[in-house]
């Protein structure tokens, strides 16, 4: 760590109120490691906070540190750690879970109650020079992986995610509605492990296009007011057969109805975008068709298997940024996520010049 | 078979309109068996095609059998038949897939597109005095199992392919909605999985009285207009915790709601009873506590299972009997059923008088 | 805690020198509880250190506080405690793994190889007055749970472990060998879950008889040098089918061929017992049937199954309790262990006299 | 079909003599096709028919055809036939099974105890120039399909049916034994699924040239007499991890040891090759470390993911293919399959010139 090094941090202090202030370094605990940061990616849900100040019940009430799709280098280690050394560049998962509680000795920590997440408040994130994590949900990068990758490969695990509870496979055949950020990365991931065929739909064109440059095997747009049932028989004709997996990557009423309308009986839809807070859906329908519906949050597990997918070659997430800013640029860079001047897909920061 | 058998036959023609008359008896084909009937349940799928003359895309518009929660002797066997001899009793599946499908080859012939099924147009019942059936089908009861116990497997099975789609198993926390014949199977079935506790939700007390007698651990009266949210902290101040299994068997949409927001986070809800055209759900929020949203459709490889459940004394399903009649009550018996004149779970009628 | 209390401690210094003696009572941390102990039973792995002094790769180097099956009263609380406080009886998980590798976070800790596991060597165990433990790896018991039923979750615990990693569940047929206390709880457990029939297998009546009373269905007594096809043949002949599932519990090599020797295709052997050090078998045969051979390490996850069970009254766990003795008595407890005097199923020993 | 077409037909009528013969040209059932049968390829089971005159207990008695990697062109089509017309070109799913038993019914077709398969005594093959299939075990090619892929789906569905069987999926770490012809549709179809690395071993070079062009990211030469310790040791090393999934192709004792001892704790090893009589391996070591072993039966529901893998051009499977001949060269085909001359991979016989 430089001497006399600054901590640039970018603070939320309430609805379109952004700051960029210095912070104290922090000191990492015995099982904790400092950070310096690399690439911060920009998601949905810091936009969110930024103009609303909440998503559902969590409320920005105190300044928060902005950021949770990130990657660093370890300047620093606490005394038990022991699977990382100084100068590692790691891949920081932003959730630590509580570690005592029936969801993380089962496995699902991702549903922990206490989970302590970057940049959901009143936790802070990790938008800034310099930030601690926890030793164990940092994933040392190989050297031919970037910083800005490392960043991805949080909404990456998204789509990981997304596909493990679909339960995607060799010889899938998987529609995904919505082609932003989440249906790319969910796209990416449903071609790595093996699906048949991937069918994207959206609205725009440019999706689509970039939908096909992920992987998707074929496309269809739609408008906003077609219905569940025309759009349903235009899959099957595009696809030869009716999806087993479905992902819904955007959250819209209208979206759901047309992707559990288009799912196989017996097959699986799975709800990976946020969105409208009530849907209108004929369930008992679907439900005597046996299709199941899950949802998914956040990851849990995954980090592991994205960082394969990229270190591998199997996948290009390079490909989803489409900015990039300097950590002082930060309004800017969050000014064109709110307007979408440019069609952003992915905008990245980077937080250290070096 | 006894010489100048008469085959005495329930025949619906058209809504209201359901007579008796003599049919041929049939000829059993290479696979099938002739049965001599014993008893025939009435189900709420009999009575809707009563009242209504359709179920959703199944109209009755030929004169239809009624009948398929069924048991009777075998009284004829096709030359293949190996499994059946005459004079045994048994269980008739109602249904009897195409056995080529992919669905049939992956073991979920339940959703087999050419599925033959009792009773659903065009499709004739078994509620007759002889009745022709795929041998395999037809499952061997015991000596001490009646031929009454034989007929309820058909909607206990339903109960035991919920519980099996939920996960039921040994430490659940199960919540049903609904304490009609369906819940009560549901019940039954949940405990002999080794559920640990089940709470059975209705609006009547009688219904709740007999799901304690069916095994619920715990009852709730609610109400029509009750909140979701305040039934959801009842449950879980009453069972201690949330639910990790909930089985609508309802299909009341503001029931469904009450089941989803109850549920668990991780868990499983599943959605046993037909009902609602459309429901209004805030999905997403459930998507995000990784919920499960399950279908049943009838049944799957589960007779075996809900035979084992009576021969072995697990479960008491003659408890649910609350009329009987002769078939040639049975327009009688099926008014009973129509106009609930003495609060009945299940109308048995009996198709031979030895 | 009582002013002066002293903490009797029993020991194991080197094989077959057991001794008592007292120890300084230990302080809890922030994340554990002191717990004043209640009963303890004997486990044949403690007779197994105190005999050979190592098992496998463990071995007794250094003197090692004995006892793992084990409950006690809360007598003080770590600071960041929340779900146990002074006075609450509870039920100890032994093993404390490290709650950071993939296998903790997948839901897999007993595969944890940072694993701190009472009286495994070099860790002690908590045959003593008094004891400290993480709190999370304590269960309350409800009133009407006994310390005595408190301590037996330990060995029910590997029984419902074994039964799930079986897969057993309602309508399966469940053969287990050998029927010392492993194979009681794998009975009792198995029951408990549904299954249709329990065959048990042993060489001695005596435990044949305790298998009955478990709730075996069926027993078969066999000879040691009784061949796997002759007793695959006797086993479905008794059963009526061959069974789905197979539990051995003894870990003797002619035991484990005559399990899968019996296996119906696609079912499931698995070798809860341990033993032979190198087995012979046609592994091949058992492949081209599909049979799944797995293995049990302990349990996860498996206490509050464990502890439901006993609560809800579905299992008497007491029964297997044959001897009782007074810490102060613990040499001979474990000489009754060692020689079987008595014919011992469950020894406990009393840690404390209120 | 044209007029006075002869049919030809392999036959082996007993050990070493085999026989090339005209037969009648059979009339297909109302749910088969006749086909023109396009290629067939030869299996280490044919030759071992051939050599030994029986597999295990199955013994040829009577003269018997020979071939059961098959593709074909329909010829004609039974009245009942939906799915297929006249010219479709088809892979031939070689096993038919009873279709009204348990197994059939839960989707485990393969382990029918009435299976039908063809060349395995006393039911006849389709090395010949005609002949009669089950129509839905029937796969239509697409154009871009050849013949000789179709025939090679059988082999590669042994893959798939393995990887599925292991869960190999994303990430997987897969080890796989033995880099013959099963080998080789194991990686094949690893990789297909996702693996993050495949390591292939053989004792021979040649063996591993083949594994690394289907696939394989890392080899390991070993000798016959390595020990497991010493191979498991140099397999973490070159893998960086233990794998997950382990896939033994060779049957070996030896081999098989050295498989157990290489895979993770939790893992899956899979046993695809046939083999040895008896193993002698110290199971329990792996049971507490609760690795599970699986055995492979042929495939059940595999060839529409093997189909879809070649012809989405995700795996190259005429790579396989290392010799060809013509019907009437069946015999020579034969002796080279049984010498080895020319280190044959995959032997293809042509049974038709157009």
């Amino acid at each position: 760590m430089a001497p006399n090094a600054d901590n640039l941090t970018a603070v939320l202090y309430k609805v379109n109120d952004l700051r960029l202030e210095n912070r104290p370094i922090p000191e990492p605990k015995d099982d904790e490691v400092l950070l310096k940061m690399g690439s911060v990616g920009i998601c949905g849900s810091d936009v969110h906070y930024l103009v609303h100040g909440r998503i559902s019940d969590f409320v920005v009430k105190e300044p928060m540190i902005m950021g949770h799709e990130a990657a660093g280098t370890v300047a620093k280690v606490g005394k038990n750690v022991k699977n990382l050394k100084v100068g590692d560049r790691v891949a920081i998962e932003p959730g630590v879970p509580c570690r005592i509680c029936d969801f993380c000795k089962e496995g699902k920590y991702n549903l922990c109650l206490e989970m302590v997440f970057c940049a959901t408040p009143p936790v802070h994130g990790n938008l800034s020079r310099y930030y601690v994590h926890a030793a164990d949900f940092c994933f040392k990068l190989p050297p031919h992986v970037s910083l800005e990758e490392g960043a991805l490969l949080e909404p990456l695990s998204v789509g990981v995610h997304a596909c493990r509870r679909a339960g995607v496979g060799l010889g899938s055949n998987v529609l995904v509605l919505g082609a932003g950020p989440i249906g790319l990365v969910t796209i990416l991931t449903a071609k790595a492990m093996g699906a048949s065929k991937v069918l994207a739909i959206d609205l725009l064109d440019d999706r689509l296009a970039l939908a096909k440059n992920c992987g998707a095997d074929l496309t269809l747009k739609i408008s906003r007011d077609d219905s569940p049932a025309n759009v349903a028989k235009k899959v099957e004709e595009v696809m030869g057969a009716k999806p087993d997996k479905t992902m819904d990557c955007t959250g819209f009423s209208n979206t759901i109805n047309i992707g559990l309308e288009s799912t196989k009986s017996g097959g699986c839809f799975v709800l990976v975008g946020m969105g409208a807070s009530e849907v209108k859906i004929p369930l008992v329908s679907y439900a005597i068709r046996e299709i199941d519906i899950r949802g998914v949050f956040r990851y849990c597990n995954d980090y592991p298997l994205a960082l394969d997918m990229v270190a591998s070659g199997k996948v290009n997430v390079k490909q989803l940024i489409t900015h990039r800013f300097e950590l002082e640029e930060t309004v800017k860079a969050f000014d064109t996520a709110k307007t979408g001047a440019g069609n952003p897909v992915k905008i990245m920061i980077r937080c250290n010049k070096d």
